[in-house]
């Protein structure tokens, strides 16, 4: 079977018709509130990953819930007769947390649609496209693609820990190899990650690399109880002056940059291909200030550069005006992204040996540990996706690099040995992380199609 | 009229028979929350002000509110027949705020007594001896005086704003000098400040020098709202790390230094004779780790150094564990500490240069200047509480400084043009703005002692 099995026409009438069943589906699985970070949604996890596991199996699917230590992972799919071969979709359910105060049009977990004139429709609500409206793509692709006989198993791996660094992925892709959730049919040969975002909406983008990180704590406690800055000070040790000192002084060293691989130049010459625009970036997301408005620099220092940030500082007054009291214990919070030649657990080891030397009384609590993830645009799988997006948005995607960090995918190269390609859907105007975050049918439904003829591509290549 | 003119042994009576009273009326002041950081308490302000004002009246003085655009000074005293002289005594009613989750023997603005086999009672409150205590004691004494028919007039200068840098204390001092709540008799010609602290509860001291302050906040914001690091990290400015990178540039700088002029190795000799106790001072004030354990130093450091403190660091992610967001904007809060020679509003241009030089995104709001205070030990005021404490304590107090800032004190100086001698009566021990603070019984006996003693000696320097 060719990629010429998929009728473009009937499958753009499927698609339109299938609006109904997206907007249901996700508003299903956005309104469960999946929040890993912090704790305390395991049974909303759980719930979310059930509901999730119903859809697959309702539109004739197999799923099955996958139990670790964590909260579960959902690992179903499709096996039309006659698979040759099979690819693994990974998405995630898990959701970013929500600070209701800052959501402008509704409220994070009650799902809401709303027209318009380009996208068709927004779909607005916590995790709609982080990552719950793409795995909704990936899955109907899927199931049509059953349905039109192209030869592939499609297995879709879901995970609810991504947004914590993926603790307990090993365990699941160790528990599906044992076969504990098998499916029949052909071994995959190839991962396809759908958790990703194209720089610009008018430029179809592929990505090529993962940023990893290093993220945790530094606590200092210096007293009991807080002092009086003017009796005490001068003679009382303040923890939030130390650890500000502390982060100052990380931040001019070097080390968190050691071992970083520049982009070969070629790869640079595909960034300034993109279609990268720094002003759309800047109100996507929006920044008022920013290091640099120089596209290709912007591309460089958040795909391919480590970054050192501090996310906020616990311990002494934080009301209105100002209290002068010397705190008695502080807590900084802190991350890097490291890119390709980079790692977590080297890093780790000259952090605290930096630390010991700077500031021996401040403990450190590693909370987080991703690889960096640098993969090619060659083999059949990424063909297939290239193929897939040129068919589905009418230009061929561009190779980029993405920011985040995806766990998981370092966990699926090591483990499973199978190659990787990324089929993004996101924009960056619909805000990962952000609050008012949203999901579009013009995305949807490109993602869907675009699937559709990746399967096809990939069961051809396969044959 | 003679010091001798006092019977010790039937001081001492009426000093025993007025714990009763002296108990009573502290808790008449502790338990009206008079919290001026921060606002919101202006009515419980008010209250405690007319509480003292009746506790004045009760005993046979005069007293008034008065009224500024803030809120209220109480201005009262006593007039015996034949006085030659006056002298305003000076405390404040208001207090710290008092976060109640960090008190552990009761609750902040529930007044407690308990029996202690040195200091015979404890009082357990805020404000109790940051200056309620002490105020009162000043009161009895002041009262006593006027019974034994010691020929001075004690005026009380209660104010309501001390813990917020006394912003309308000089409209309270006008109004005064205007006669907008005159009492009859003769014009002062002292000030006694009581509102300070022994370094250590086995040796008198009287204070010589406060450092002044400036203090106020940071406050930068690069985003309208907060963006994932992984896709901005790199190119979003982060004001939670340049926050932290300005305050660490500003500790490393001299400019805050400037000006200052070292204690004459005369007075620093006078430390060095104070009983400055090295592991009582850390115990006191809870301190675990200090920047040096050497005493000598531990009183220059604090009493003749200028510092730059940091208080706390708002917006950012401050909940368990870490979010790993660029924040869209910060708010730092700080405080300098000045001594002898420097200046606030110097400071303040020298510290918007630098900060403009180094950040100017940075937004600066100063909420509080205070001048530096160095007085002297000469005179018939000083003479007097010398002789007073000596009286009441069996030894003669040592001179020393406070770390802490008392705005009143420079408004008076500069105001009324009067000397200024200091009778403090507070220990380390007691918790100025700390959890848990107290008063004693045997601070407040001495204390009594050693006003009537003084207001006597004081008659008789002006005979």
């Amino acid at each position: 079977m060719s990629q010429s099995a998929v009728d473009p026409r009937a499958l753009d009438q499927t698609i339109e018709k299938s609006e109904p069943w997206f907007r249901a589906s996700l508003q299903a699985l956005v309104e469960h509130p999946t929040v890993s970070p912090g704790g305390g949604h395991e049974a909303d996890i759980r719930r979310g990953a059930e509901a999730a596991r119903n859809l697959v199996r309702a539109l004739g699917g197999e799923a099955e819930l996958v139990e670790t230590a964590g909260t579960p992972a959902v690992w179903g799919g499709f096996t039309p007769a006659g698979a040759r071969a099979a690819v693994i979709v990974y998405n995630h359910l898990d959701v970013q947390p929500a600070d209701l105060a800052t959501w402008t049009r509704g409220e994070p977990f009650r799902f809401q649609v709303e027209a318009h004139h380009e996208r068709t429709f927004l779909y607005r609500g916590r995790g709609s496209t982080d990552d719950k409206g793409p795995a909704l793509a990936a899955l109907r692709a899927a199931a049509h693609a059953a349905e039109i006989g192209i030869p592939l198993a499609v297995r879709f791996l879901w995970e609810t820990e991504e947004e914590i660094g993926s603790p307990h992925f090993a365990e699941v892709v160790s528990r599906i190899q044992a076969g504990a959730a098998g499916m029949p049919g052909p071994a995959a040969s190839a991962v396809i990650v759908s958790d990703s975002i194209w720089p610009s909406a008018a430029v179809p983008a592929m990505s090529t690399g993962l940023r990893g990180g290093l993220n945790g704590l530094f606590r200092l406690r210096t007293a009991s109880k807080e002092a009086h800055s003017g009796l005490t000070g001068g003679v009382a040790r303040n923890p939030v002056r130390e650890l500000c000192l502390l982060a100052a002084a990380i931040h001019g060293a070097r080390f968190w940059h050691e071992g970083a691989i520049p982009p070969a130049p070629a790869e640079v010459a595909g960034f300034a291909a993109s279609g990268f625009d720094a002003a759309y970036f800047k109100r996507s997301y929006g920044l008022e200030k920013i290091e640099t408005e120089v596209p290709l620099e912007m591309m460089l220092r958040t795909w391919a550069r480590s970054t050192f940030e501090l996310h906020g500082l616990a311990g002494g007054y934080t009301g209105p005006g100002v209290k002068t009291a010397v705190p008695k214990e502080a807590e900084l919070k802190w991350s890097f992204r490291l890119v390709h030649g980079q790692d977590p657990g080297r890093l780790e080891t000259r952090l605290r040996d930096f630390v010991a030397a700077v500031n021996p009384d401040v403990e450190i609590e590693v909370t987080g540990r991703l690889l960096p993830y640098l993969g090619g645009l060659a083999g059949p799988a990424a063909d297939a996706v290239r193929a897939g997006m040129t068919s589905a948005f009418g230009r061929e995607p561009v190779p980029v690099r993405e920011g985040g960090s995806i766990g998981a995918v370092s966990i699926m190269t090591e483990m499973l040995g199978l190659p990787v390609a990324f089929l993004p859907l996101s924009l960056p105007e619909h805000g990962y992380h952000a609050p008012d975050e949203y999901f579009d049918w013009q995305q949807a439904a490109g993602g869907m199609r675009a699937f559709v003829h990746a399967f096809a591509a990939y069961a051809a290549a396969c044959a």
